[in-house]
């Protein structure tokens, strides 16, 4: 239980606190340097009012203990007496700013940090709303599941064998055909590219992209030193990836299918194209196809399904459709390099969880997966409807954006760069979170990611109203 | 469903597994120089006589499209019928041969696959057996889970809530006492090395272990660069960390409780030694402590219920206790450590699986947890027994141990250094899998990690019968 001081001790909530803090200073739990949680996150904790929290701090900064720097926080101090109290502690610091994997960009800290609060609106979360997730079912679904003793030991370095070959039936409807050693279970699409990175890729390798991005929003490649290079596909193609490329090892990131964060769907010609142009130079393509099962209408198709040089790593996943805390997706390949990434994903974390892949397993081979996404494709769409009259109603003087074609996005541009970081900052503090397009194209002033599958469709309008309000 | 050839077909099985195979090449699937499955799996995957899988692959490997390798199997050829058809496949070999994250040693990934052969006797595994784990109450168990919309989303970046508000309570009766925001989940400890290794240590730095070495039988450190150095904790401790550390980044690994491999606990004066050491040089510790609950009988203090610096990172999971499937473990560290390693398992996988740490919540809160580990630590108390009668009656002459305190293994020490890679294959022959001293410490050929917690009684008798006969 989180700590809260004591109603009926002989001590006042304000001398509780401050020695609460003491003692989380002593044990050495807060380090030199540790930024206190904001004052009113402590009393809501805390049970008390805000004021009795800023008494208590008011008095440690008096003792030297803590101190305030201006806009960014309380934080504990580096005085003589915290050091002669925690004599030689590891420097925390150093160990931080010196590892290989770098913290993420400051605006995606934030939105990963205010997604966690109560109260806030976010407008561009990558991810269903609660009331999308089939939870009821799910946990119905719970006693149905067969558990043998067998699977919830150590996991095979492919992952559950039922659910690859559940896998190889449901992929003959997206036109790919394969066999349960062409599969490698992984948590989530994201550990997928951790480990094509660290398993197929040399540091200083090219991974092409296009721009705007997913993979300028996390980092899977740039933190293991590999250069990220966004290309147009439209011209030169082939000139432009072999000059790049030149005799280092590379590869092409794509999301053909429901573009994130653009929601664009790409043309058959333009990933026959691709596919070609890759084949010649020997370039590897991994296809992230997440979000094609949310396509409101005809379904595209994928690379995958054209690929006969094995050239292809596809990536599909339930995070999208079913549930993200499962932390399910798969990674479709030769063997040869199945087999490297298992062993890899072995050495990381042995496997993923045994109970999320019979999960899945039985979802999909019952048909409810199927059941399900086909409904939430409806409700996706109707939300879709709603999001656009509200951008037609108000946005059409400052923007524009086309047509949702499925998935959880729109990718609406404004005529003017207004999508800086002060309307990222001014929106959080009326409680609204966004995801500006400069996460996914560092030079880009003009676009929002805006998802209509995350927010209620009152908190929708409202926010968009604020948004609204700040742009102009 | 994986492939079999069609009975009712005008095609003979022969035929059709031709046509089978050379489709796997055609695809990419099976890229030049893909080791084939060994012919008896073929066999009993296609249902058919291992003559008729000999025949095919004889055929195939006269028309070039397969080569056989003496001793190593049969491969896809490297030959100009198979690159004119697969032109242009990326070059995998090289992308495998470069990437930065190394295959496992030969004698691990051949004990990783042999683990998942029917009909062999593992006498090495770390691993409960599968009459060991609460599977059926588990299963039971689903139906009590409380699931909210919430959880199943992606979770917050320090994991479940609940379950770390669970493992403060829990872990006091470890005398260790910590605050929600001190815990990480992550997915197993062998995860939280992972993170530990990319996000604190830049290239080059120290890891300092004690060899033998369960870090010598994985390679979280060594995959990303770190230098990993052994040494005794007896003698000249500090000039030796000293001297070897000399300005780099550093930190100690250490499993103090029921040691992996050799099973032994430090006493609680080397404990406060080394704590007291590191301190002083500022080298902070990772505590593996994920057996401590399989003591037989008292309890040794944890380093970390005396670490007032927070300079001891603390490991605990349920796999060696609950089920490995489940992939739930936990880091306990000052605040700043905590959110850094939070932030890049965000980077890496978005989280553990949301029902998995709600399961271990569940099963620690309602004290299901504790009752199955009183139950599990007597039965492997009977299982040490029965284990340590037949090394009495059988190896008394030929090598040496010390009785087990509890957990998994013993760490057999035979008189002369028969155990080499030829005892290891040559075990195998005979369906026997041990884990061999020298992937704790190369220079090791004296010793057999022995686990008395997976095999059955009978194949524990049966094989450690086999390693007799084949050592004299």
């Amino acid at each position: 239980m989180s700590w809260k001081p004591n109603r009926s001790s002989h001590l006042t909530m304000q001398e509780q606190i401050i020695d609460w803090v003491k003692s989380r200073i002593d044990k050495g739990e807060w380090t030199v340097g540790t930024k206190l949680p904001p004052q009113r996150s402590l009393a809501s904790q805390f049970n008390v009012n805000r004021s009795t929290v800023q008494l208590a701090l008011d008095e440690l900064k008096a003792s030297g203990l803590l101190h305030t720097r201006a806009g960014s926080g309380v934080f504990v101090a580096n005085n003589s007496w915290n050091i002669l109290l925690n004599n030689n502690q590891p420097n925390w610091h150093r160990h931080i700013e010196s590892g290989i994997h770098k913290p993420n960009y400051h605006t995606i800290q934030l939105i990963n940090e205010y997604e966690q609060q109560e109260g806030i609106i976010r407008l561009g979360t990558g991810e269903l709303s609660p009331d999308l997730l089939p939870t009821e079912q799910i946990k119905d679904s719970l006693s149905e599941i067969q558990l043998e003793s067998r699977a919830i030991g150590y996991s095979s370095p492919l992952g559950n064998e039922k659910l690859r070959n559940v896998l190889c039936t449901y992929l003959k409807k997206r036109d790919i055909h394969t066999e349960p050693d062409n599969i490698l279970i992984v948590s989530g699409a994201l550990q997928a590219l951790q480990l094509i990175s660290f398993g197929l890729l040399e540091q200083g390798s090219v991974v092409f992209q296009e721009e705007p991005s997913y993979l300028n929003s996390i980092h899977p490649f740039q933190s293991s030193g590999m250069r990220v290079t966004s290309i147009t596909k439209e011209l030169k193609l082939k000139e432009i990836l072999k000059e790049q490329k030149r005799n280092r090892q590379s590869l092409y990131y794509a999301v053909p299918t429901l573009h994130n964060p653009t929601g664009r769907n790409w043309t058959l010609e333009e990933k026959e194209r691709l596919y070609d142009v890759c084949k010649e130079l020997q370039i590897p393509i991994i296809e992230d196809d997440v979000y094609h099962e949310l396509l409101f209408e005809e379904t595209y198709p994928a690379m995958k399904s054209f690929d006969t040089s094995g050239q292809v790593l596809y990536l599909g996943s339930v995070s999208k459709t079913l549930s993200p805390g499962l932390r399910i997706g798969w990674v479709v390949a030769p063997t040869p390099v199945i087999h490297h990434l298992a062993d890899i994903k072995m050495q990381t974390d042995y496997g993923s969880s045994a109970f999320s892949q019979e999960i899945v397993a039985h979802w999909i081979s019952s048909g409810m997966y199927e059941e399900h996404v086909s409904k939430l494709r409806a409700r996706l769409k109707e939300r879709a409807a709603f999001t656009e009259a509200i951008l037609e109603e108000q946005f059409k003087d400052t923007a524009t954006w086309e047509k949702s074609e499925g998935g959880f996005y729109i990718w609406l541009r404004f005529n003017e760069p207004v999508v800086n970081k002060a309307l990222f900052l001014n929106l959080i503090n009326r409680k609204v979170l966004i995801n500006p397009g400069y996460i996914y194209m560092p030079s880009d002033l003009h676009h929002i990611r805006l998802s209509y599958a995350y927010a209620s469709l009152k908190d929708l309008k409202e926010a968009l109203g604020i948004l609204k309000e700040l742009i102009s």
